[in-house]
């Protein structure tokens, strides 16, 4: 049957009930004849619980250690994994991300993985070992020092070693059931796809989709790993993640939309009064980039001839917000632009489906449920599978919900559960 | 100056303020111009939750785990340590026990140091970093697995450290001001020693003295590393335990005797009416040992004529009373003894000095002072430097009191302090 990865998060690893129901799941898989592979975030709040102890001693802890601090939460539940499975009869041997063979660069606290060496994983799989594995950590392989992945860190964890352990597919247990065609609290109707592709699902990771992290989703495509996504509370299918099928979008039983997302986290910012000259944006968006600034979406305006004049809007995490008005105002002299404005009221609403591709009339049907339900569109973004538009933040909620109904995406009756919070 | 290896326990460790207040005291020695190496153990009581957390999932977790598990104690204070110290403008490494070379043999729980190879210790020295070690763990030289030292193990890390290093000494920071003639919540006027031989510490640890664990004491006799045991709360001088000096027992100003340590963790049992043959008494012990029972005190009353039966009384730790109940039970048969009696309502008294080698008479004094007291005297047993008596658990204090005083060892004024509860 070959080798399985899953991967389990801090809510499903809450507590030692669900630690037991956990290890009670990857017993089933063991018993359906697969060599199970297991990433592990750290148990519930435990990793806001280390960063509070980090606070308490420094406010500015070194990466280094702030690194060694986190990765001891994952240590805790994959030895706690471990312990509950081998009380079932079975046999398990727990990894941190270093003994895995998670290699990595050296950025601590955001650290790529750069390889995976799984020979001792692989040993233990040929003795007949379930493997439990840390998530979100590695070690470098310049320095041999111990180095986080950040943010999605165990799901790329997880999909990395079922990668180079050539694993049928990659398991990620979660809090919901799947991937929903909207976020189910915005929209109770909202309804599970079966299935999307690589694209789709990094367009909807793009978009503000929190259920998988885009380098994890990026990671999958590479190595065209089968991931699916599913509930750690339930037994039921969940969504699978997998390569585009050939002609699929012709198909007349492929959905045309995969789902609207939404995005709260960004700001916008309009630099007014540009002069309208060769170099003035690129001055800016230099400048934006020297700060470190994450820039989504740009939009100039016409130039107004009697001014010669332009302005120049864009969006950005809103974390990023401050970072990006000191770099402008920096060289206010040197671009000569008349005034910036900040808006961190705003919100983005996509629409995401490979069958845009070959289905005209998405953008105006898309334009037309946002203007009969009273949103302005502030600005557009599109790419050949989704189109994004931003908006006022109070009327995202509705935006999702006209454009979920008028592409007729809802279902005749609730499907989602939320169950938890959700894990790193 | 060279290289100071200390050693901070879990109670010196208890919150972000002792860890602050730890910093600042490593920082001193740095500034004071040594080269300093920390050896730290979980914080508090963290070592007893992650406990906790293992009986939650498995009531009898694989050892291997249970290492991993707990690793994880040591780690996260180690890197609290380091951070505390950044915060004061030095730079600090952490280090794993694996990553700082503390090779062990494969017994989980319970593993001995082998070797230590401190290269990277070493080499961030050489960079003038503050070097911070997890305490109480190690890697196994043949399966390169994570191991725990067991009881005493951080003492033994900073020791064993000390001795790789070439360290001038080692200092144990712990919650008590040094080593007392006795223990002074029994006796408030016990006296702090300046100074004790190992071999008189390693009789104070044997005997119930729980400053230091006797593994560790060994291991500094085995490299002569003075240690300095003292207080991580005051300031004051604690005790040195170093290398007797030669023909010291005959100075004047040297101290007969060392000191009286108790124990209350010991039972007695006694196998009643064993047909005094030979073999027989070898026959009961292969049965203890093979049961894995600590035996500590053994006496064989003179078999009385008429019968041709003795009784043998032994002592060994409560905790290994059940198993050793059985183990006798199982060979009544074989060996023919009547009945066995168990006891654990007795305690161990122990007069220990180096000095007692060429004083005559201390023996004698011991039990006259017992004796005045009022305490009878259920076993005797004897070293070069110690006399031992177990007498009944209710008497132990004024077994102790009594030979504190005989021995004029009463401090005039009370300088005893304890500061909090003890850490492993």
């Amino acid at each position: 049957m070959g080798i399985v990865v899953q991967k389990y998060g801090g809510s499903s690893l809450a507590d030692a009930g669900r630690i037991k129901e956990v290890a009670r799941r990857i017993v089933e898989s063991k018993k359906a004849g697969h060599d199970v592979v297991v990433a592990v975030s750290a148990m519930g709040d435990s990793t806001d619980e280390l960063l509070e102890l980090a606070e308490g001693v420094s406010p500015l802890p070194p990466a280094r250690e702030l690194d060694m601090l986190l990765t001891a939460g994952e240590r805790i539940s994959m030895a706690l994994v471990a312990m509950a499975i081998s009380d079932l009869g079975f046999t398990a041997r727990s990894f941190t991300g270093s003994q895995a063979g998670v290699i990595t660069d050296s950025a601590h606290g955001r650290a790529k993985i750069i390889d995976v060496t799984p020979g001792r994983i692989s040993a233990a799989i040929a003795d007949g070992h379930i493997v439990i594995v840390a998530g979100f950590q590695g070690v470098s392989q310049d320095t041999k020092e111990i180095t986080t992945l950040g943010r999605g860190g165990t799901d790329t964890t997880a999909v990395a070693l079922a990668a180079a352990l050539g694993a049928a597919y990659c398991e990620i247990y979660t809090d919901v059931d799947g991937v929903f065609t909207a976020d189910p609290r915005i929209v109770p109707t909202a309804r599970r796809l079966e299935r999307v592709s690589y694209e789709e699902m990094l367009e909807m990771a793009a978009s503000g989709a929190k259920i998988l992290h885009l380098r994890c989703v990026e990671y999958a495509r590479r190595y065209d790993m089968p991931v699916h996504v599913r509930s750690s509370f339930s037994h039921k299918e969940g969504t699978w993640i997998t390569p585009s099928q050939p002609g699929e979008e012709e198909a007349m039983e492929q959905a045309i939309i995969a789902g609207v997302a939404h995005d709260r986290s960004e700001a916008k910012i309009t630099v007014v009064g540009v002069p309208d000259k060769v170099g003035e944006a690129a001055r800016i968006f230099e400048a934006l980039a020297a700060s470190e600034v994450n820039i989504d979406m740009v939009v100039q305006n016409v130039s107004a001839a009697a001014t010669g004049l332009t302005d120049i809007s864009f969006t950005l995490p809103r974390t990023d917000g401050q970072q990006a008005m000191s770099a402008l105002a920096g060289i206010q002299d040197e671009v000569g632009y008349e005034k910036l404005l900040y808006d961190d009221q705003v919100g983005k609403v996509s629409l995401i489906g490979a069958g845009m591709r070959s289905h005209p009339g998405i953008t105006a049907k898309f334009f037309a449920s946002l203007a009969s339900a009273g949103v302005n569109i502030e600005m557009i973004s599109t790419s050949e599978i989704r189109i994004s538009v931003i908006v006022d933040e109070a009327q995202v909620d509705e935006a999702v919900r006209a454009t979920h109904t008028a592409f007729e995406l809802d279902a005749t009756e609730v499907e989602a559960v939320v169950y938890g919070g959700t894990g790193r």
